[in-house]
């Protein structure tokens, strides 16, 4: 065959390759908003300014960290010591032209960075919305730096960048461990360390504090499902036609048998259908597939979501039960529905078995440990430091006025009366 | 020729064109949000959760009902019977590697069934939007599983499945009839069934009942465009560089007419430029081209998008003179929209003509029997069953209160008072 | 080579190709829902109608005058005179199979027209922004149509239509000052004629007037990023995976670096960390990296992106001392972020030099004075004839009642008290 021909034929296919991953990342991307509406709309409007900023500079933070640290940490290459530690060097390695990868034949350089950037920061949005209306701005803000420079692209590493858990055979398709449950383990233990907001559990009570903005939650939701095509779709490293249309079908029944499975239980439970549990059955249909969405039929997609949207109520009842104060669910959506995504790929699929049980299982102790013990730290030499937690007053007043100064929704003619 | 390079070659043909397919469908899953906030904007805050739960669990049910039998009934292949009624099996029949396709050969098996499954719930979506503010949720959720899994497909089969109305020279590109007029149909005889809204009627006069919420409206309208590149550009089936690029060009600037001249009458006849009849323009004009969208010249599609977005003003007036109730303009937009789009097929564009005019008036009228008998049954069975409307009490609470026990704005010092 | 075989290979690629580039187009289209939340949440609740009526007529405006004048005015072909106007004549040029491109072999001419014309209404919808909450509806509408139908166009051949800038080495990539600065010369010229709002500026003190709803300004920023992928990403006119790939980063990598310095710097000087000013840190590194966003090296897009980001905070302070009134910072963004992105290209990145600083000077200057001088001109015939400004009352009451004759969000017990 004519060299010339081939080598054309090539770099049409890598473009097209390189072209989705990048559309990809596109989608990836709009998931923070759909985590800053989602977080905001389950949240009261004074604390609106605060989860907004929050999560407005986390894809910032997320991205300058991963160009300084966060990508080497994660795909080290060949400089690593024991699988679990490595790290290329400060800043990316590459020239303007960037076609070269040394992971993927696929796409360039700039792609592979921008991709797995978007990535980085939807781990630290997740503990965002489990630690809102109580947490100080520059104590999360500077946990965020950390906790997404360091511990998720180490963690990251073990797995996608060639560490000891890919080489056990352990298998996190687009991340319900790696990214989910990452963000979940940190989400609990601020929680557990920044205590419930004021009024939540009242003599062992609970109290439900309702979001103040439906509108934005559901806005947040659809944007989720949206980028989720971009996450898991994209999670294909390539355009492979078959692949990805199957990653979009399991993604999408998973999230539709989430949904579904969460309005019947919750309107079986509290005689009343839940928008809230059912947006958050959604994305527990989502979390749950995430694992495994390149190993399902349309039919284990189902199943997945609908465990998944059954698991995400009776989870919200329990951490209520436990006195954990979760805002807007996250632990029971990313923890919760990240480990048994996770479990799933041993229970369900082509690669179903023992053996592959074992080996989630060991990725979600190993993991799980490292988050766990590492933001533990992390949070508690923030509250010894700076402090954690914003005083009584200022949460009674609202974030929005201690922190920034301002409000989210001004009254005009009270601001400017002419 | 080389067997093997030709093979590749057209491989990467097959990727290109998949890809497009995928990315389209998530354009139209995103349609579902612009649906959602639009309703919910031209509503009432007290219906503002009904609305978005109703819109948020949609499209999880059409696609769950899309896979159970939808697409098998809209696509039965060879199994069909006199051209009107077809199944090829419940579920989806193929395995994970979903390769071949009996309708197309541009994308996968897997590709075929998500976006025709995006398609298929908009329908209902149109029509939640006409019964909103007074309809049971669980009546109409029962209506749209049963619609959207067996009016739609069953009617979309007529066309896109290779049933009598293709044969007898229908044409309706993306939808104008198929997706829009079905949905209008069914919301035409739900609001005649449901009757007018509470206050909306009084001693024969007409009393506006504004939306709470604006931006919410144009957020959707931007959604739905955005949407609408995918709905009709996907309708090409390929990513084909002239006609999809032909096709982006009629949709925008069909909306632009629509926009533009509803802006004009509505401003001349009411002495004020009203937003919500522009925004029904543009949506007017978007309908208005589906059905020829890739049979256009741009003048022409200017032209349809024009005489829309006059016939949707004059719409909506008229439904009002006739009392019958449709919070949104959904009946204006696209019942009336979805039949003068499918008209102009035959009297624009490379069709034109008394032959195809005939054809399209013959697909209109099956099509609009079939769901109109179909729906009236439907509704009717409901409301002597479960019954279809909340009570005057429930009504006159809002629907958020009743239906669902919470608000979309609860106010948080009266829940939170700390 | 097989010219058969050759053939099909091109074929794919530009398939490929031309799906970038409307994909890109539809990512410019979402900027201007982007600017329609972000102005509307910047603004007060009594205007937020009619600026959400400004920002979804605009698009429709800018693809009319663009298909009627404006595609032929800034890609005249060989038909101009002197390199400084040309005019290929009215409506678009070619028939429906619209293969055939004059400036690029990448795309189709449908492709070109649709991607160039989402482009063009930016330009207004900057504007849109700037002389908000005082503007009459009329006056702003022809305005625009003026602006964006003849003064946009013509400019932007100058550059990118082979006019005389082209030829003097003057470099834009993607309108650092071909988009952001011509809207932003515009706002000026707009600010200035029309005055400040009644009570901003009370014996020479600056009243600060809070926007409404910061939740909509927050969507707005981050679909203006997203839309950011489409406006530089499309840019490259190709999916050439390298040049697509390196503009998706160091766009993202000055978003970041602007929003971090803006955030910073603000939190510095004002002691709490401003919402406003880091989300118009963001857009200031978006607006800085366009004019080179596929010449400059990761690291130098951060530097841009910081220098930008602090430019627009002091920016933002200065335009307030000199007591010109802009309700949403688009000056500091659109055209001082315009100008310091232009000049950039002349001091960072691969063509840094004093011969490129002194091109990118000139071209500043050449479209800085054209734009000041005709839209002085427009808005001085505009205001003579028709008038600019709504009376005190009718700015007041809030254009939304006074032009419109309706609320944003109107109350819905005082409207339908059942």
């Amino acid at each position: 065959m004519n060299p010339e021909i081939t080598n054309t034929i090539s770099n049409n296919l890598f473009t097209i390759n390189n072209l989705w991953m990048l559309i990809a990342t596109a989608l990836v991307f709009i998931m923070h908003l759909g985590f800053a509406t989602l977080e905001a709309g389950l949240t009261r409007s004074k604390n609106t300014v605060n989860i907004l900023f929050k999560n407005s500079i986390i894809p910032s933070i997320g991205l300058l960290t991963y160009y300084i640290v966060g990508f080497s940490l994660m795909y080290p290459g060949s400089n690593f010591a024991g699988g679990i530690f490595g790290f290329a060097g400060f800043g990316l390695s590459t020239n303007a032209s960037g076609m070269t990868n040394a992971y993927n034949s696929g796409y360039t350089y700039w792609t592979d960075f921008i991709f797995q950037g978007m990535f980085a920061a939807t781990a630290a949005t997740i503990i965002s919305g489990a630690v809102a209306e109580r947490i100080k701005l520059n104590a999360f803000l500077i946990f965020t730096t950390i906790f997404v420079g360091l511990a998720y692209p180490i963690a990251g590493m073990w797995e996608w960048g060639g560490g000891f858990l890919n080489k056990l055979g352990f298998y996190d398709f687009a991340g319900s461990t790696l990214v989910h449950s990452v963000g979940g383990w940190g989400a609990l233990t601020g929680v557990i360390i920044l205590g419930p907001r004021i009024g939540k559990f009242v003599k062992k009570k609970v109290h439900p504090i309702p979001g103040h903005n439906m509108p934005l939650a559901v806005i947040g939701v659809f944007l989720l499902w949206l980028g989720w095509f971009g996450f898991n779709g994209g999670s294909v490293l390539s355009a492979n036609p078959g692949m990805v249309s199957l990653v979009f079908v399991t993604t999408s029944l998973a999230a539709s048998g989430g949904a579904i499975a969460a309005m019947i239980i919750s309107w079986s439970l509290l005689k009343k259908p839940d928008i809230t549990l059912t947006l958050n059955g959604t994305l527990a249909g989502l979390v749950g597939i995430t694992a495994g969405a390149n190993l399902m039929s349309p039919f284990e997609a189902i199943l997945i979501g609908i465990i998944s949207g059954i698991i995400v109520v009776f989870s919200v009842i329990l951490f209520d039960k436990l006195q954990l104060d979760d805002p807007v669910g996250a632990l029971s959506v990313h923890l919760i529905g990240g480990i048994f995504g996770t479990l799933a790929v041993g229970l369900f699929g082509v690669k179903a078995g023992w053996d592959q049980l074992w080996s989630q299982f060991v990725g979600i102790i190993s993991i799980g440990a490292f988050i766990t013990i590492f933001t533990t730290i992390l949070w508690l030499a923030i509250k010894k430091t700076i402090g954690l937690r914003v005083s009584r007053e200022e949460e009674i007043a609202g974030l929005d006025l201690s922190e920034h100064g301002m409000e989210a929704y001004p009254d005009f003619e009270k601001v400017t009366p002419y």
